[in-house]
């Protein structure tokens, strides 16, 4: 998607550690128009008229998976990283690592949005390891739905997540993948 | 706001300890149709032609803040919870406490995304004692930016949170106030 490598060349950076920095237009500050167009670009490689729910995991997901929902047409769900008071009763849980953070997370989502009945298109911003979307796989195979497909915005390539998850034999679909980023830019696959 | 209330009065429920449940439209699975109607109706409220950033809290505004800055042609940025890698140089914090983790929360923004040239609508999905919407004025007074508007899908009117913004003199709207919530079900204002 020619649009975001542009996009990421213009305003993103990379920090020590490999570390991408697209928080101008991505996860922190989102730049909605931008959102509409990855909607419609993500609509060419998923079963949009099979899907009835958009699953994401918070934070960083949700602003991207509900643009995508919204033109879609379909609510959208998303795993919350720790019990809170609000949720009772039955939960699906996936214990996931958090690169970000450097700890263990349990994604929770509970059994009452999500049954066998459901056909999921699972949505995220960024993938590096993976354990977001891993978690959110887990989940969907907890509760029996089908899961259609799992879209990315940004893929590192250079880290494991990816090809992880085309060992599946999910149909996935990252829209950029960075290859290599340093002090010299980026450089896509 | 006719629609919302008829939804809570459809999907919510009251748990113990006055804790209202609207997670099947609101904030965890998300109705993004019904999302396009609130943004629709916020936006008589406030003058959506001045502003130029939607501002929420992670996590659960994120969802209803995009679809409001989609629908306005805005970005949308949040405050972050707790400081991840990602996340470089200079922060506004702001310090809360969440009734729903029990416990103190720093919220952040990076000072990259908040100036005082912007003109700044805060939105989110609930307001109960309304410390996620203190720390995000208290966000915006630090930047020195214009606070146009702070726009609540569901105020619990029962708490303090929307008499606290009221008398700080804040364009302050909630689509729907509930004044009592129990097992009979519920009262609006």
């Amino acid at each position: 998607m020619d649009e975001l490598k542009e996009r990421i060349v213009k305003d993103g950076r990379v920090l020590p550690g490999n570390i991408i920095k697209v928080d101008g237009f991505l996860n922190h500050r989102v730049d909605m128009t931008l959102m509409e167009h990855i909607a419609d670009e993500f609509a060419k490689y998923f079963d949009i008229s099979r899907a009835d729910m958009v699953m994401t995991a918070e934070a960083s997901g949700i602003a991207i998976a509900s643009i995508c929902a919204y033109r879609w047409g379909l609510p959208m769900v998303f795993a919350k990283k720790a019990k809170s008071d609000n949720i009772e009763g039955g939960l699906y849980q996936s214990e996931i690592y958090s690169y970000t953070y450097k700890k263990k997370v349990t994604q929770i989502l509970s059994k009452e949005w999500l049954t066998k009945d459901n056909h999921v298109i699972i949505i995220d911003d960024f993938m590096a390891q993976g354990e977001a979307i891993r978690g959110l796989c887990d989940i969907v195979q907890q509760a029996g739905a089908e899961l259609l497909g799992v879209g990315i915005a940004i893929e590192k390539g250079f880290q494991d997540g990816g090809k992880k998850i085309r060992e599946k034999g999910v149909n996935y679909h990252a829209l950029v993948t960075i290859e290599k980023a340093d002090e010299n830019g980026f450089v896509f696959a």
